[in-house]
C-alpha cells in the first residue's frame, strides 16, 4: 500500500493508503474509536469501527498513548465534520512504539520546562505552526532574490577580524591564529557584488551579547543582499519590496498556521509600499513630541523603536543617522557629513528593527581614514580596501534578521520560539 | 534611461539602455573602439564609432583600464559576430573610477598569488563560472527538497557536544561553558524529523582537520535531509534521485559555464539511476581484485574511492560498512550485526564521496549501550535518547557536501575554488 503524507491526502480520495505518524490524541464514542494522527505535515482524524469492544483492532487502540508511533492503513474519505475535511477509515494498525509518559501533556507547562524539552516541544501545534511559517519565510526570501537575478554566494563564518565591533565576538583557535565567528557577511558580500553585480548571502550569524532580552539570540539567521552601483534610494526600494513580498506570501500560504497562532492578520494585510520614510532627525522630533527624552546622537533603543512603529502604524524606513551611531563603512551624506546614508526598517506593531543597512563608502581615501579612525587593523582590511582601488562604485545593501521578522509575522513575544534550537545566554541545551 | 543587466539584454533589442559594470577588455580597429563590459551577470561587446580620433568619447575610451568602473548608455543591437549575439552601440560613457594596475592580468599567475587576491580573482571568467554553477546547484538542491514536501529547518552551529568525534572540533567559550562548532546537523535533524516528518538543514559545517589535501576545507556547506519512518532502502533512493536531479538541472541551466570550464559533459550525461549498489564486502572484493591491499575493517581512503569510481564508471552506492568505521548512531544490520546500515555515494570520475548517511538506531536500549561504549557524555545526549523514548521509529538521512559535489560537476581538482572564500589550513585571509 502506498505511503502518503497527510498534506497530500486530498489526492487519494476513496483510495487505500498507508500513513505513518504519531498519536496526537484519542477518544472513544460507542462503537467508534478516533485517533488524531499527526505525521509532521498535518493532523488527520482516523476512525475504527467495530461492533465488538475487544476486537483485535480495538485491543491495539487501547494500548495507544500520546506520541506513540504507528503505521495505519485505511481508506481516505471525505468527512466535513473532521478537521481538514478528510478522514481515514482504518483497516489496520501497526504499532511501532508505545510512548510511556510523554512529558508534554495537554495541561499547561512553564516555559523553562518546555525549553528544556525543546526537542519534543517542536511537535506541539503552536511551535509546529511557527516553524512551518519559518520554512515558508525562508523560501519566500530566496524566491524574491532568485527571481530578481541575485546570486546566492555564501560568506565565511570563520573570519580573521570583526565587522561590527569586537566586544561581542565568539572567538576560536584557528591553528596558529585566532578566528572569530562572523557577525555579518557584508564585507565579503561587497567583494562578491563587484564580481556578480547583485548577490546575497543567507546563513547563521553570531553575537556574544550578554543580553537576556526577548529580542536577543546568540546565533541567528540573516539574509544580506548587496548591489553594486546601487545607492541608498535603490536599496530602500529593494527592502520595501522584499518585506511586502514576504508578508504577501505568508498571508497566501500560511493561513492555517496563522489561525493556529490566533494571529490577527489585519496589521499584516496593511503592509504596503512605500513605507513612511523619515530621517533620524525627523524620527527624533516625533519621539520628543511623544515625550521621549532622547538626544541627537543617541542610538534608538527598544522603547524608541516601539514608539515609532506605533506612531506610523506601518513599517517605517529611517535614514540619515548620526555617523557615530553607525559602522565605519557607512557613506556620509554629501550635504551633511555628520550623518550617514544608513537605513533601518522597523516592523509595525512595535516589533522593532528588522532591516539594517545602507550605502557603503566607495572612496578609497575616505575609507582608509575611517579604518584608521576606528582603530581597525589595517592589514586585515587590505582586501576590503582593494575593492575601492579596482573599479570602485557606489554600492549598497542590508541585512534582514529572520527571527525578528518571524516574531513579527507570528506576533510572538519571545524570539526563542522562532527557530528550532535557540541559543540564548547560558543556554546551549538541547 | 533604464538600468538593465547584461543577462536580460535580449529583452531590450533596439532600445536604449544603461549598463553599469567594469571594463573587461578593450581594443581598437580603425574608427571603431570596442569595450568588453562585464556587469556580473554577463559580458557584452560595446562599440564606439567616430570618424575623429580625438572625439570626446574616444578620449574617455583612451583612459579605460582593466576593471575600471563605468556606466554606458547605448542601443541594444543584434550582432551575430559578438559573443552572446548582442552588442551595445554606445552613445555615452560615464567613468566612475579608473582602476590603476589591477593585479590580475591576462598573463598566468600562480595559485598562491590568486588565493591572496581571492576577493578580486572572483571576477575572472573561470572562477565566476564555477560560482555561478554553485548558485544554481544550491537552488537545485532546495527545489528538489521543497518540491518533495521537505521542511527546511536549520540546526544550531553552537553545540555542547560532538557529533562525529571530538578531535576535529573548533571550540569557543560560551559564557560559562564550552561550545563547539557543529560538524553536522544530523542529531538535531532527527528531532525535527519526528516533529515534521521530512526535513533538511542546509548550512555551514566545520572540521578542524590538520589536512592540506585537495579535498579538505575547514568550513564547508552541507545539505542534510532526514526522514522519519524511512529505512536505508528509502534513503538510497532519495540520494540517487537528488544526484540525478541536480546533475540534470546543471546540464540544463549552465551550458555556458560548463563550456567556459571546458567540462566534458559526457560523464555527467551518463549519471542515471539506479546507481550500482554494492556492499562494503563487495567493494572490498573488487578493490582486492584490482590490486588494493585494503583489509576488512579499514575505512576507504581517497585511493580506494577513486579506484571504485573508475571500476563502475558511474556514481556508486556503498552500504553495510563494518560498525567500527562508522558513527555510534548507525543501525546494525539485523542479519549481521558486525555491519551497519550506512550509505556512502561516490561520485564518478574519481571524485570520491559526496554523500554519507544511513539508517539511525531507533531502539533505546541499543542506543544507550552505544553512547556508553563510545564514551559520550550521557547528559549531553539525554534529549537525543528521548527521541527513542517517545514515538521512536526507524529513520534515515544523509549529508551531501556542496563543495565536493561542485568540484565533481565542474571537474576541478582543488576544492578551494568551489566557494567564494575558502577556509584552508592556516588560511583565513581574505
Amino acid at each position: 500500500m502506498k505511503w502518503v503524507y497527510i498534506e497530500d491526502i486530498a489526492e487519494y480520495l476513496d483510495q487505500e493508503v498507508e500513513l505513518r505518524g504519531w498519536v496526537y490524541n484519542t477518544r472513544s464514542s460507542g462503537k467508534i474509536r478516533f485517533i488524531l494522527l499527526r505525521d509532521g505535515t498535518g493532523i488527520i482524524q482516523s476512525t475504527l469501527f467495530s461492533p465488538e469492544k475487544d476486537s483485535p483492532l480495538f485491543q491495539k487502540f487501547d494500548q495507544l498513548t500520546q506520541e506513540s508511533s504507528i503505521i495505519v492503513q485505511g481508506q481516505v474519505q471525505k468527512e466535513s465534520r473532521a478537521p481538514g475535511g478528510y478522514e481515514i477509515s482504518i483497516q489496520d494498525i501497526q504499532i511501532i512504539q508505545i510512548a510511556q509518559d510523554y512529558p508534554i501533556t495537554p495541561k499547561q507547562h512553564g516555559t523553562p520546562f518546555l525549553m528544556e524539552n525543546r526537542h519534543l516541544w517542536l511537535r506541539s501545534q503552536k511551535q509546529h505552526a511557527i516553524l512551518q511559517i519559518r520554512t515558508e519565510l525562508i523560501k519566500a526570501i530566496r524566491d524574491f532574490f532568485d527571481g530578481r537575478g541575485f546570486r546566492n554566494l555564501d560568506t565565511p563564518i570563520l573570519t580573521p577580524s570583526a565587522c561590527e565591533g569586537t566586544t561581542t565576538l565568539f572567538e576560536t583557535e584557528y591553528f596558529d591564529q585566532k578566528a572569530y565567528l562572523s557577525q555579518s557577511g557584508q564585507l565579503y558580500n561587497e567583494a562578491t557584488a563587484m564580481a556578480f553585480g547583485k548577490v546575497y548571502c543567507f546563513g547563521p550569524t553570531f553575537r556574544a551579547e550578554k543580553s537576556k532580552t526577548r529580542k536577543h539570540l546568540m546565533e541567528f539567521w540573516m539574509v544580506e543582499p548587496e548591489v553594486a552601483f546601487a545607492t541608498l534610494k535603490d536599496i530602500i526600494k529593494l527592502g520595501e519590496e522584499l518585506v511586502v513580498f514576504i508578508i504577501g506570501r505568508i498571508l497566501e500560504k500560511n493561513k492555517k498556521e496563522l489561525d493556529i497562532l490566533e494571529r490577527d492578520t489585519q496589521p499584516l494585510e496593511k503592509v504596503q509600499k512605500p513605507f513612511p520614510r523619515i530621517t533620524y532627525e525627523q524620527a527624533l522630533h516625533n519621539l520628543k513630541e511623544h515625550g521621549s527624552q532622547i538626544q541627537w546622537g543617541d542610538d534608538f533603543g527598544a522603547p524608541e523603536e516601539t514608539l515609532l512603529s506605533k506612531i506610523y502604524d506601518s513599517p517605517v524606513c529611517i535614514t540619515h543617522f548620526p555617523a557615530q551611531t553607525k559602522a565605519f563603512y557607512m557613506q556620509p551624506d554629501e550635504e551633511n557629513p555628520e550623518v550617514v546614508l544608513g537605513l533601518d526598517v522597523l516592523a509595525s506593531e512595535g516589533f522593532g528593527e528588522i532591516i539594517g543597512g545602507g550605502q557603503r563608502i566607495h572612496d578609497l581615501k575616505l575609507l582608509e581614514k575611517k579604518v584608521s579612525e576606528y582603530n581597525l587593523p589595517r592589514k586585515d582590511y587590505e582586501w576590503y580596501l582593494d575593492l575601492r582601488k579596482y573599479g570602485s562604485t557606489p554600492h549598497s545593501g542590508f541585512g534582514l534578521g529572520i527571527e525578528r521578522t518571524l516574531a513579527w509575522i507570528c506576533n510572538i513575544k519571545h524570539i526563542r520560539e522562532t527557530l528550532p534550537f535557540p541559543r540564548l545566554l547560558h543556554k546551549l541545551y538541547p
